[in-house]
Order: structure tokens, then C-alpha cells, then sequence
């Protein structure tokens, strides 16, 4: 947990938006696996423990500008949750942990909102489980289908300003996170070798973030074919000549998240071939990182990422004409289908449930529809104390292939029969996390292996 | 998957407890842990897995008994799911492989159910995600909070029925869970010492489980705290002198579990107090196992454990007085508040969603309402084809032995100034899984490292 003075200082900062009402927060209770008392680890709301850092479930929070008056709703352990789950200290000291004084039973919680809940004067956020949804249409009378249309954009507008800004001690443990994916990727490029299926790299990995922190960030997508952008089998094993593409992250302790990709060549060693799309990947990256400051757009970066990328498939002669009217018109989409990053944070894509829209675009800065650009989630301009991923990829993805050939989609930029001789080809994505600073960037963590010849040499010690 | 004929087996055998209605079962969905589109490991639900076999999310199925009808409603994947996702079979490829013809898209399930759901004719299981209560409510129009007030008992008792008795086919798939979890098991006792952070050595466990198979089939409890019956933190530094409880299973690519208990000194050796109580424990366990053939009630058999457990303790001068009035006053679950065991198959409590008193209990073995023996899972007389879990526990709970000692609970059974001596005990557990054969019972699995010298044996090599 952080200092008391931070969550005051957050809450503080919170109700300088706020005139008058009540801002509740509900944080996530457990979620079932087979059965109610089968349940997944625990995972708290993020926006939740950035405003109240208490990292259990059954509880919910409110601020009353009204009355200048911040409650946790949570109840103690009884003696048989004590025999079954240990003793814990009460929510009343956790609270004062985080600057709250008052706590009630949650069974109090539904008559505290009532009267507010009548004159609509309940701001709360988009939900994303459907527990709190039931929760929430008792709470405040709201049917559960009607939930998320009455959410208030004004806290939802006032959370993302506040969190998008990364302070110190959260860019810390963001490293922290990081220090945890450093081993994830480089134990994973000591062991890979042809013969292993891919969970057998794939549990280890996920074990060091178990054993040295919170878990995954997100589910770990380990896989030869890393043309598969979200593939979560692990099912293959892993033969001589083949690359596997790692993208996974960490979570600390207390909530923060890593987001790192590399890209591995299983038996240690690239082809020609390989190299040479993994260093048009690698420029890309490179080339997105250096162009990461204040005020410049992501939607401008992801650009540059793709002509560069665009450039190297056209020097290998799998693409041609001219670069800027191919990446103009989507032609580099075919390769480089995903956008080249995401907000980064308590959540490993920072507050997606808040709405993509709200955290990565702006009034002036739109979410395009063409193929490709419009998976993009961060476009809007940059500021000091962002934290992004950097992740441009290639790929060869046979069954998009197909369908563009057979649209005859974008002749004029793309040389199909080039292209077939890539099928087989998999995928290359290279992702770090990077903080915005004041006039530059600065790219978090310890370095991990990613030039051809860090990768190489790591797999071979 | 189990070949076609074991699906079509298992539904016919289903249908005959039915002469009309629908006979629905909802698959599980994606459930999100910090935003939607971050999910926990997909999780199927296992009545579904029983009877259709489909490992994805987004199905439903039923049976039609009026018109002798099968459909798996589900959608295939688009375009941008392939991307995204990667290439799959067809929803209808894959269910002619569990011997389903007829497939429609799951938008259709509403309109096909409708006519049923408004004469009460569509028999449902009880629901234990979100999710899928609001689905029934808008699939059979009964509102979300009476959803599970108008479960199909008929439909429960059949279920259970049929998956209370393991085949060959199953038992192979437990003895595959319980390969990953001796090697959970002996790698635990092998890297356990003092200076680790428990989560050190919870992380290669369950890496182990994520490598060899579909991950853990249970949060896995690895503590020095052992008393703390389900304690899910990690935090402790262990120290010279402490034991540790490992209570971990794992899960099949096809759902099945295992649940392994296991206590191992921190240091790889028992120390005399320790080994004492480690010995009534293992008694207890092996007298129980030795108890489990058909037409014995589990509740005799925990009861023997109990009593096996009191003598233990009073022989070191922990109890006292009539072994067998003790155990029928309940005073043992001072020590052994928690049940013998509980029915294991694709659940690791196997059909706790269905019930646990129709899995565990029956008209004639009824639940107790003593402190302990309430938490009894199962009770009822043992079937051949049973998997049961035998598990028998003796811990030092500072909370419940203050609370009783307060209450002068049991003067005439515990010695509480004894008792106080082992106050920073821990606590010790010892489990396996027990198929109850035609005229007895086997432990299944490769034998995991139990008795004292093969504990230490392990921890020492």
C-alpha cells in the first residue's frame, strides 16, 4: 500500500470535480470458476484501489460532496471465516490506512444511497461484472440491462485525467513489474528448445510471476504462431526453424502492471529470413520509441511504426509503390493489423473499462474506421507521466491473406505471390513500456534482450 | 475428448429419467477480472463438459425429449476472431465429434425455447456466474433473483446420479491429475527452506500444474500457517522449524481433478512435537482409507478418523476422558474442525453447484448440525465408482482456542493448558484420492512421499 497521505491526496484531487452528489465505488468481489466456492485469485477493481488501496473483496466506497464525507462499506471476518481464511485486520484499520475514518456494514450501504439514488444524484462508473450490475440495480433501482447507460461521464472523465498521470511511486512499481518480466523473458529464452510444447515454457513463465509478485497481468500469449495476435493455445510443440512470440506481464503486489513482448527463435537461433522481418519489426519499435514526447500524437507514432515497417516489407519485395499512400490507405494493415500500443497502469490496458474512447482519444483526435487503424487504443496527443506499450508487429496470417487476395485488395501495394512464400512465417511483435517525461520518454525497466544478438546470446547461456 | 460414443452414452442414459420437456445446460462464458476483455483462464462448466464435451465459451445446449432432439446452439468464428484468435473447427464439426448432428446459432436458443418456457417445461441445473443468470432470465422470462428457486431437482438427482460413478475412462484422466501433482508434491519438498517466501514455492508448483496440464483445479493453499484451513496468502518468509500445508490439484485438458495434501518441514525435517502430531494424522488418514468400500457411510468413516485423531491427542495429553464420548460431543473439532473428505471428478468438489447436500447427503444420512462435523461434504453410504477425497486434518487455531477456553467448552475432554503449548503449532493435513471399487477401495495414483522418513527422504533429495 501506498502512503496514507496518496490516497487523500487522490480523493482530494477527485472532488475538486464535484459540486455536489455521490461517488460510489464498488470493488470486485470473487468470481466462480466451476463453482461459488471454486473462485478465480482475486483480482480488485482498479479504479477502486487507486482511490482506496484495499485489496479484498466485499467492499464498496463512496464520497459524499454533499457532506464532505468518505465511508468504506465492508465487513469484518467472523470467527468461521477466521477458522477458514485466517485472521485479518478489520476494515476499520485498513481504512485508516488509506485516510477514511468512518466504516459501515455493507448491508447499510442500500439505505445510505437511497434517497440520493431517487434524485439521481449516484455518480458511478461502467461495470464489467455482472455481480455488481445485480448490485447496482438494487442499489439504486436502475434495471441491470439499463447499468451502463446511465453511467456518469463526468467521473468517468475525472478518474482517466487523474490516473493517466503515472506519479513516481507508481512508475515504480510499474518497474517492479518489469524487474519480474526481465526474468519471464529471459528464463523463457534459456529453455526454449525444439521438442517442448509450449506450456512447458508458458507454466514456468507464469510461475516466476506467481513466485515473485501477483501473477500475469493478463492471460500470457506464448505461441509459434504469433501470427495469432491473442492466442491463448499452448498446445503446440515446438520444432527446429520455428519462432514463438512471448507477450506477457507481471503484477505487483499492490496492483501495477508490465506488458513486455519478445520474440524468440526456438532453437536459439534466427534464419536469415527471420532476421530480417525481426529487424524491420526491431526499427519500427525503435523508431515509435524515439518519437514518444509531450504533445505529439500516438495516432502519429503508430503511423511512422507502420511506414517503417512498410519500407522494410518493400525492400524485401513484399510490398512496393509508394510508402505514404500505402500506409494511408491501410495496405500495411495486411502485416501490422494491430495498433502500436496502449495506455499502461493498474490495469494492463489502463482503464479499458472506463471506455477506450475516453482514455485514448479526444475530441479533436477520432477513432478511425479503416482496418487496422481502427483497433488503435491510444491515439489522442501525449503527456508527461503517460505510460504506454510500444508493441509494433509483422505477420503473416494465412487466412487474411486469402481473403485479400481474393478481394484483390490493394494490388498496388502488396506483391501477393511474395507474400506466399511467408505462410508459414508466424509472427514478430516487440513491445516495451514506456513513461512520457517532460521533454522525452524513457523506456522503463531493465533492459531486456531485443536486438537479433542479445536474443541470440541469451538463448545460448 | 472421450469418443463419440461416450457422450451419446451418457445423454441416452440422461434421457431416460424423462418422458417430455427441454432438458437445457448452459455452457460458461469468459469471465472478465479487471476489465471485459481481460479474462481469467476460460473455465467450461463441467456438467456441460460431461454431457457435450465442447471446451469454448458462448454455448448452450439441449436436449428435446418430446420431439428425441439434440442442439448445441454456438457461433463460429468470424474473420476478425481468426485474426485475433486463430483458426477452429467449426461449432458443427466439432459437435458431430460428441455426437450432436444438430447445430443452430446461439441468437436462436430464446426463440427455441420460448413456447417450453412458457409452460414450465424447460428443466434447468442451478447457476453459479452472473452471467448466465441473466441469460435464463431472458431466455425463460423468470426474474434473476428467482432463477435459482426454480432449478430442476428431477434434473439435479439425474445428473448426479451419473456422475457420482467414475468410469475407466474417467479414472484414467484423476490418475493424469494426479501424475502432475506428484510431481507438484516432490518438486515442493524438494525446493522447501527456510528464507523462501512461501509464494516462492506456490509459483513452481503451479507452474508445474500450468506445464503438465489445464493449470491448478483449486487456488492452491501452501502455508506455514497450516491451521488457517483455506488460506489463500502467501506472504510469509518461512523459517527453520516451521511446517508447511501444500493442498493443491490439477486439472486435465479435460477438466478432471486431483487433490493432494501434503505437510513438509520447512527445514526437511520433523521435529519430535511435530512428527507426534504428524503420526495421529496419518493414522487417522490410513485407518480411513482402509475404512472406504461400498454400502459404508462416509460420516462412519470420518467419525473413525475422529476418534483415531482424540486418541492420538490424548495420548499426548491434549484430550482426555471417553475417546468415544468425546468424539460424539464434537470435542475433537477443536482440532479437526473440517470434514473427512468430499466426492472429486471434474469438479475437485465434485458437483458443489449442484448441491452438495444431493451429492453428499441422501434421505436417510441427513446433515449434522454440530460445529465440524456440519462441514462434512459427504456422508452418505459409498458406491463403487465413488472418488473421494480422505483428508483428515489436526491443527492449533489460536482464534477457536481462546474462543472455546473462554467458553469452557469440552472441560471434561481438552486440556487447554496442554493445548496452550502448541499454540504456535500450525497445523498438519494429509490427502489423497480413493476410488471405491466393487468390494473395496484403491488410492489413486503413483504414491506421493507420505509417511515421516518418506517425507524427509524427498526434502532431502
Amino acid at each position: 500500500m501506498f502512503s496514507t497521505k496518496t490516497y487523500t491526496d487522490r480523493r482530494n484531487e477527485l472532488k475538486k470535480n464535484f459540486k455536489s452528489g455521490i461517488l460510489l465505488f464498488l470493488g470486485n468481489n470473487e468470481s466462480p470458476m466451476n463453482y461459488a466456492g471454486n473462485t478465480y485469485h482475486f483480482r480488485q477493481d482498479s479504479t477502486f484501489l487507486y482511490y482506496w488501496g484495499i485489496n479484498q473483496p466485499n467492499l464498496a466506497a463512496v464520497i459524499n460532496i454533499d457532506k464532505d464525507q468518505e465511508i468504506i462499506f465492508g465487513d469484518d471476518r467472523s470467527i468461521d471465516d477466521i477458522i477458514w481464511m485466517g485472521f485479518d485486520e478489520s476494515i476499520s484499520e485498513k481504512s485508516k490506512s488509506v485516510g477514511v475514518e468512518k466504516v459501515k456494514p455493507f448491508s447499510k450501504l442500500e439505505s445510505y444511497l437511497k434517497k440520493y439514488a431517487k434524485k439521481g444524484k449516484v455518480h458511478y462508473l461502467p461495470q464489467y461484472r455482472q455481480d455488481n450490475i445485480f448490485l447496482l440495480e438494487q442499489l439504486i433501482g436502475i434495471k441491470h440491462n439499463k447499468i451502463n447507460n446511465n453511467v456518469s461521464e463526468k467521473l468517468i472523465k475525472a478518474v482517466i485525467k487523474q490516473r493517466s498521470i503515472k506519479t513516481n511511486e507508481e512508475i515504480k512499481e510499474i518497474e517492479q513489474a518489469l524487474d519480474v518480466s526481465y526474468e519471464m523473458n529471459t528464463v523463457a529464452m534459456k529453455i526454449i528448445r525444439p521438442g517442448l510444447f509450449e506450456r512447458e515454457v508458458y507454466g514456468v513463465v507464469e510461475g516466476i510471476a506467481l513466485s515473485k509478485g501477483n501473477g500475469v497481468s493478463f492471460p500470457i500469449i506464448f505461441s509459434v504462431n504469433g501470427e495469432i495476435l491473442h492466442n491463448h493455445s499452448r498446445e503446440n510443440i515446438m520444432k527446429e526453424g520455428q519462432i514463438a512470440v512471448l507477450d506477457s506481464g507481471a503484477e505487483t503486489m499492490m496492483g501495477y502492471a508490465s506488458d513486455i513482448t519478445r520474440t524468440i527463435p526456438v532453437n536459439g537461433k534466427f534464419s536469415q529470413k527471420q532476421k530480417d522481418i525481426y529487424n524491420i519489426v526491431l526499427n519500427a519499435q525503435l523508431k515509435a520509441i524515439e518519437l514518444m514526447k509531450p504533445d505529439v500524437k500516438f495516432k502519429e507514432i503508430h503511423i511512422e511504426a507502420a511506414k517503417v515497417i512498410t519500407q522494410g516489407l518493400a525492400d524485401l519485395g513484399i510490398m512496393k509503390g509508394n510508402i505514404n499512400d500505402a500506409v494511408n490507405k491501410g495496405a500495411h494493415a495486411l502485416f501490422f493489423p494491430h495498433g502500436l500500443g496502449h495506455m499502461m497502469g493498474l490495469d494492463v490496458h489502463d482503464m479499458e473499462n472506463l471506455g477506450e474512447n475516453y482514455v485514448g482519444y479526444s475530441k479533436i483526435t477520432k477513432r478511425s474506421d479503416q482496418f487496422g487503424l481502427a483497433y488503435l487504443r491510444l491515439a489522442k496527443k501525449l503527456e508527461p507521466g503517460f505510460v504506454a506499450t510500444v508493441e509494433p508487429g509483422c505477420y503473416f496470417i494465412p487466412a487474411l491473406i486469402k481473403k485479400w487476395k481474393e478481394e484483390k485488395k490493394h494490388l498496388e501495394f502488396i506483391n501477393y505471390d511474395k507474400v506466399e512464400e511467408y505462410l508459414n512465417f508466424g509472427g514478430v511483435r516487440i513491445e516495451d513500456n514506456v513513461l512520457v517525461t517532460q521533454t522525452s520518454h524513457k523506456v522503463l525497466g531493465k533492459p531486456i534482450p531485443k536486438s537479433v544478438e542479445e536474443v541470440e546470446q541469451t538463448c545460448d547461456s
